[in-house]
Parts: C-alpha cells; structure tokens; sequence
C-alpha cells in the first residue's frame, strides 16, 4: 500500500510518497517560521500536489515531527525547532483537510523505522537507531515496530549518563551522553580547548591532520559513545545497532565510526554485542519512516 | 492451563504447579552438589511427585535457572552456583522423563514474568525487574512476554556502567552497578571503611543505627541504582519497575528504596519514571515465572 511521508524539520518540511519499499515522488520547501498556520498551509499544498501527481493511490499520510508528541490526541506538543509551534493539533487537522487517515511519530523514531526496513538494519530482528547531531536522538525497533515505552522516551541514549557529575545537559541532569559526545558538546570542549571559537566541522578538520588536542577531544567523544552503547546492549540487546547524523557522516565518517567500535567492544567485554553499522538512508530516512509509520503496525510485521 | 514450575538454583531446587494463577501445590528439596546426573534425578523425582499429587493436569514444565541458556536446543551453558554443571541438556532430558514439554528461562527473567503478571507489576504494558542481592539482575516484559533480546542479555542492569573507571566486576569491566550497589560489593567496601570483615546484613544493622559510615555506604549504593533505573528509563522506558532480592527486602526494606527513588528521580529530572515497587512474590517468582513461561507467550496476551 502506498504512503505518504511528511518529515517535519525546522527549516525545511520533505515528504513523499512510499510504494512497495520505494520512493516514487519527493517534494520539499522552506517550513515557515511565522506560525503553526503558515506551516499547515504549506504541508497542506505539498500534500495535495503529491497525492495528485505521485501516481499511485495514497491511503494514509505519516508526519515525523521533532519533540513530543501526544499520541492520544494527534497533538504536537512543541517542536523545539520550529516558532510559535506549540499544543498544534496537527493529526486531526492533516486528517481534515486531506481525507486520510494521519500518524504522526517522533522524527528520530520515524527515521529507526526506516533504517530497520529499508536501511542498514534491514533483516534484524530488532535495532537502535541513534543520531549524532546538534544534539544525540534515538529510536529503538522491535518485531518491525518502533517501542514507544510507556511515556515515549525510548531509545534516548543522549540522556544516558555517562560521566557522574559532568557538564549540565539540555535536560538538566549531569553527565548525560549527548552533554559530552554531541555536535554542540563538542564545540563547546573544542572552543575551550583551542581558546578560540570553533565549530564542529572545524574540530573534524583538525581530528583529520591529527592536531593532539582534537584527537583527544573527538577520541572522549567516541569513548563516551562506545560506553553508552554498552549500556544498550546490556539493557535492551539489540541486534543491530545504526549511527546516523552529522558527527557520523559529514564529520568523523568511518574512521570515527572505527574509534566508536572499539570502545564499545571495550566497554562490553564478555558480552556480545550488536554490528555496529552507518545509517544508510540519509536525509531521506525522516520521509521513508513517516511513511513506514503511516503503513501501520499490522500490515507490516518484517 | 495448569503447568508445573520448577526454579533451580544453587543450594536447592523449588517448584510449583500453578493452575488459575494459583500456586496449587509445592515441593522443594536440596540442590545435589554432585553433578548434573543426580541433579537430574532429584529434578525428576520431584516433578513426578507433582505430576502425581497436583490434582489438576499439567501440560508443560518450564524450568528458571541461573546462567546462560541455549534456547534453541534447550541446554543450560552453565549454572554459576551449581558444581558440574556445564553443557547440560536439561529441556531434551526433563522432556523424555516426563513426557511434557519442557520451556527454559533465566531464573531473574522467570522471576520479572511472575512479577509483571501476578506480582508488583500486574496490569502494565511493561515492566522492567531488578534483583538485587550478591549480584545484580534483572529482566524486561513487553506486552506479557520476556523480551529476550538479540543475545539474551536484557535486563541485565547490574551490568551497566554507573562509576567509569570504579571498581572490576566480575563480568570484567570497570564500574558496573553489581561492582559497587551489589551485596558483596558492599560487603567489599564495608569491610574496608571498617577495618575489619563485615557482611551485608552486618552493614544494613548499622545503616539502620545511623552509623555514619553505613549510611555512606548504603547511601552510595542506592544513588548508583537510582542513576542506573534513570538509565533504563531513557532507553526502555518502563511502565513499572520492581525491586527484589535481598539487599531490598532482608537488608535496606521501605527505607532503602525510598533512598533508591529519590536518587532515581533526581538523575531523571524533567523525565517521566516508571512507579518504583518492592517485588510481591519473595521466593515464590521463580517457581511461579517458570511456570508462567510454560503456558507459552501466545496463550498468555496479559
């Protein structure tokens, strides 16, 4: 059955349209930053042309949207990224003015989804999904199913303490992963360390002429990851285990992805432990799993 | 269905028919130190007894026993408490003597089975159960089933790093939970801030005096699981978790866990936590979670 998939980012919204494991149709634009209104507009307007010129008969739509979400209601609580966007009942509302049934799910959750079908955990019976971005997300799939958990805080490995009294995290605890492994986090150590102000490009650049000072930052970062995904494996011993986001692929790429092996196989020695593989599906993970998600559960059991 | 349970461990072997979730018979006798041949026997008297005396039909054994089992062929690898028991066939033996199917299952993910159905944990989604005592254990239950995992190490929260570069577990790594909140960690560390040997329950008599060292001590092991369940939180999620074994029940009672609770919470601000309960079941989880396991996931949607 064909989908639709709406990825809902802070700067841009991506959707298409999904039929038998394959994008037949993509559209994107600019998400508004003028409100929740300006925002359904222009969904709105991509969904419509999409439905019409994708070719194929669309039976229900998914939207991966960042921040937490009422599932009850079809209710975006915020979405941290995006203005004045905030309690937007934005299931019902898809719903209403495109006649289909609509789901919506977490974007790292959607993009788990994605990964574990059609990406570098397809076959797996379960799979961690986690992103290493700006900030640290995740998504935990099992028998084809995204597992929400019981208040939807699965696969959060970024809140994972990882260092006992270390920086204060977003979150507000200490010592949470994503306050000492992140894109950010990272930036803030390497600012730090070089007195200077310097971005997380710049500190990958640095880690690849080897500069000591980079090598040691980026190796911490690697090390903490390596632990937190120890933690993982020894609580929810998933089968495959999938790194995407910037630090991963724009930044260390494999080689850091090497770093991150081996201080997980470190850190879980006795154990066995899940392949540690690249997310494959890119940018295009966030629309395929929005899709996935709308297939529903029942008519998907991988 | 009435199914007979039959938890092994170290120093003795227990089991139950459980008919209408009620335990309508019990038996028990001591573990032979011998080797697994009188182990079997002793297994096997016992259970036809059962079968004999029950007054209800029993059609399946499960068995819960220590160390990691081989599913698909039924065998236990090896048993840590019990000697010359390596390599066992146990599910292919017990099912020629008695005719009946036989299901295996780790004695902790038995005892979370029989807590999620019958015990602190009835009526949720999911629950996550830790046992604490010598060492640390624990299991998880998704929609009424142990969720095994890729490797069968879930659950497995003693294993989870808590103190980077603390103390060696037994498991090999540095800083585990078991390696300092466990009961012979404590033991551990008692007797040296004391100078001279002290048990577990020695401890907690002192913890309960208000001795300052003891509360240090007992202080610091609740802080560290509380910082471990925050953990499991974050990546699983949990609905329920229960607290078991005897550094909960004999040793620190309400008080401790209400220790455990606060450092729980504490390391999951801005979080929502699991209900944090004390196991129900005592000594009977791992009879009536092995007979649990016997009625078969498909017969028991809770």
């Amino acid at each position: 059955m064909a989908t639709l998939g709406i990825d809902l980012g802070g700067t841009k919204i991506a959707l298409g349209v999904l039929d038998k494991d394959r994008l037949v149709y993509s559209a994107r634009a600019a998400t508004p930053q003028s409100g929740a209104e300006d925002v359904f507009a222009t969904m709105i307007a991509l969904a419509r042309e999409a439905l019409d010129r994708a070719g194929v008969l669309v039976r229900a739509v998914g939207v991966g949207t960042p921040g937490p979400i009422d599932f009850a209601t079809g209710t975006v609580r915020f979405a941290p990224n995006i203005p004045h966007f905030q309690d937007v009942p934005l299931g019902p509302r898809l719903e209403e003015a495109l006649g289909l049934p609509v789901v919506l799910e977490n974007d790292a959750n959607a993009a788990a989804l994605a990964e574990h079908h059609l990406g570098a955990a397809r076959g797996a019976a379960s799979s961690l999904f986690v992103t290493v971005s700006t900030g640290i997300g995740g998504g935990l799939v099992v028998g084809g199913r995204v597992w929400h958990g019981a208040f939807g805080q699965t696969g959060e490995l970024g809140h994972v303490t990882v260092l006992p009294g270390g920086p204060v995290c977003g979150c507000g605890n200490r010592g949470c992963l994503e306050a000492v492994a992140s894109g950010r986090a990272l930036a803030r150590d390497a600012s730090y360390a070089y007195a200077e102000a310097v971005t997380t490009p710049q500190l990958f650049e640095r880690w690849r002429a080897r500069d000591p000072k980079a090598l040691e930052l980026v190796g911490g970062a690697a090390g903490y990851l390596g632990q937190a995904l120890a933690d993982a494996q020894k609580l929810f011993d998933p089968e495959v285990i999938v790194l995407g986001g910037g630090v991963v692929h724009g930044g260390g790429g494999e080689a850091f992805l090497a770093e991150v092996r081996r201080a997980f196989a470190e850190h879980a020695r006795g154990w066995r432990i899940a392949a540690l593989r690249r997310a494959e599906l890119g940018e295009r993970a966030g629309v395929v799993g929005a899709a996935l998600a709308a297939q529903g559960a029942g008519e998907r059991s991988s």
